[in-house]
């Protein structure tokens, strides 16, 4: 299934020389105001906008909302949006059928499905579904600012590395001299959670963060806190000693998890 | 929710030092010869057996079957399996409620729960319970073995590291002259999957095993071929040269994974 | 939720006076040859055509594939079908808020959502939606005739009754002439299943068909097999006698469902 | 799946003449003080007590808790219930194997699950498990008890019929001289919930109980409100006028349940 989620369930659809790529979004609360306003600057993030090095396909990516809104505000039923496709050139991958690209679907795809999947630029696996992941990640953000939901819960994320570079611009000429994709590592923060939330085992916080986070292609690993480092480490080292009543603990080896559950951190 | 599959779901349940732990598998298909000596090898594997090191608690850890079997063969009803609980000493852990461990869920469990989580022992975040998903493996290993599922599919798992000694036996020595926990590197290795296996996105390969890989207590990081060692290559170096149709690969920087699909790999 | 199905999964999404409604169906297998001609002929049974007594309501219903087809198959991703809204009048509905329609989602629909929700026409609720109820039925009896799954399953439903009257013209004249709605019973057969479809308990066939059928607005009863008169029997004369190792039955007061699985019966 | 529920969830397993019957229940919350008596009453009611006509099979079915409690309280860990067959003579059912009977899932079950089943006495598929949905319902008619659920939610069920027969006693005269079992007719009213429970479409309150009222053997069909009589009426009849701004309606045609949702009535 491409979906994610039990009640706030995101589902994703599209190929990337389709019509369109687009999201069904269902268990919204009602009451969200949303325009198209709310999601360009998550939107041209992810396009990488006039960056050196960023994809040469264009695309507007503009929302189209087709369910789930009424005078600019989320009802509670289903929200369907779509995004484009214009900057398609099909014809050029007709002779990609007869070789696959290695690090690419086209082998595992075709083989899954018989022949029958979309094949242009990647049909449904390409990364041009990632566009609906920000769609949801903006109404999810946005949800989280509301009145009931409010508790500063800040979302943050950075690029740490590219090509081993933890100069960024340096390793974007790495990139560039070498007219090559290269590898890069993202830190993710999140402030502000309210303690507990998660479910033990199955629904821990990493278990569901790391299901959709694997969900973007090309993520070849994750780590919570201190991660593999963890490895080397003693316990004593490793546990958070714990400060006072309010869970504040002396240093965040965890990642802010414990025991598959979130827990304050300064 | 403590239960993760769709089609053969697996539900645990039980606590540290209640009366026992154990597993509720749905969707286990009948004709499986399935009795007590097909758990015994994993099961001891877990504990640790008489190794250097392991937790000095004993358990018998023999499955009791309550449901799901007739004549030791499944009949395609649930599956209920029962460990039971022997050696606790319940009286010591009430000292703990008023100090919860770090690294442990005993805070977060109580901000969660209101303080009505059974704090013995962890309760239901204990690592006690992962017998059950060892249950729940040797289940799933039996399946892939039956005529109907047969593609000589090996798991086979590995410790790389303890306390970053490659020479466990010198890392085991570490932990036991610091009388700590130490932390380790596991390798896991499929072999034999058929080609496809997985779906687009949500339903990747890795997102499943990711999902159910940090169901384990105190997992970190998790990664999937080559790894964060990715962000370091270019396209051309990490991409797999896929050499002819049967998609056999030159190398294997991917783990066997492309598009969120199974690829095989000899 | 607006979703139902584990494998075959239907989300329908849109409201009466948006832009249009719609389907998203995750799981359906690729190689399905699918295109607007194999929903023409339901679609059409649905509104009723030229027949007396239809809603005045006049909608093309041409499927306008958005997703998960390529080259008139379907590809194994998920698959997006809008169904546009032309004749709308919108502006007649501003004045029914103030005015809850009985029998209507209005009153309950806007205690629910706050005000939020659609008015328009029931917005969400509208049975307008049922037109992507029907295209994921057009596809499931399209995969049921396929080579792998045909088993010469046929599903035929017929009007019993309207207003009471067996002369379902008759029925109409009564409708028209009170210039009102009426009930009526439809029976739906399915013949040619394969034996033991269904699941022990809640995902047992009458479970299951009855949480689809009450999906329909409008629907306030289910029977299956001899239904409410059942009541009235004793066990002797209920129970459909088994005659041969087949499975056939000397009557069918059942349904031809028993344990909550399917059982053939000519 | 034998399990029903998003966030609620119930699962059955056992057989008829296994060791024990049980309920997995997950979602729970913590805090609920649960113990044996509560339990009592609605296993006495299933039971028919020394009611004429009742199962001549008699069982303790006193619930064994073993796992989610604590202090007699839940915890909000899953819990887990056994009910033990003590009542059981197998033997007595080896000779049913040949002789499928009608009207039970011998036969059907045989075929799908290969003649692994368990076959005493319907095995998974006995009306026996369904003392496990009693336990379930204990636990969630307690949990609307609960300060913070209090809205005086009540669930009243009364049998209308037996045998076709308003006056009981008649009824099960009408049994027992027959020697055989008798169908009947049930009628369950709830008061008192909010307006508004319910969502569009696929998870009506109407397809929620009906999924669940189905899973009950031997139910064979199901009305909310007028039923079946409603395919006799015109709209103007059917439609409950609502009276005012709370909700309330002249009639109660539709059986509190307006669009899917549940409407207030008194």
């Amino acid at each position: 299934m491409n979906s994610f989620g039990r009640i706030f369930r995101v589902n994703i659809f599209g190929e990337s020389h389709g019509e369109s790529v687009g999201l069904n979004l269902d268990g919204c609360p009602a009451g969200l105001a949303l325009n198209l306003d709310d999601f360009l600057e998550d939107i041209k993030r992810r396009q990488g906008g006039n960056q050196r090095g960023a994809t040469p396909r264009k695309e507007d990516d503009l929302p189209i909302f087709k369910s789930g809104l009424f005078n600019d505000t989320t009802t509670g039923a289903p929200i369907t949006i779509l995004f484009e496709n214009k900057n398609t050139r099909s014809g050029d991958y007709e002779k990609l059928r007869a070789v696959p690209r290695p690090g690419h679907a086209d082998f595992t795809a075709h083989a899954k499905f018989g022949g029958y999947e979309d094949f242009r630029g990647g049909g449904h696996f390409s990364g041009r579904l990632t566009v609906a992941l920000v769609a949801a990640g903006v109404i999810a953000k946005k949800l989280l600012k509301t009145a009931e939901g409010d508790t500063n819960i800040e979302v943050v994320a950075n690029i740490l590395e590219i090509a081993g570079e933890a100069d960024l611009e340096k390793g974007l000429d790495k990139a560039i001299a070498a007219k090559d994709s290269v590898g890069g590592i993202v830190e993710c923060r999140v402030t502000g959670l309210p303690i507990g939330l998660g479910e033990h085992f199955f629904d821990s916080v990493e278990s569901l963060i790391s299901h959709a986070v694997f969900a973007i292609p090309a993520v070849r690993g994750i780590e919570f806190g201190t991660g593999f480092a963890a490895a080397k480490m003693f316990g004593v080292e490793h546990n958070d000693a714990i400060l006072d009543a309010s869970g504040k603990t002396a240093s965040n080896h965890a990642g802010g998890i414990v025991g598959g559950l979130s827990l304050i951190h300064i």
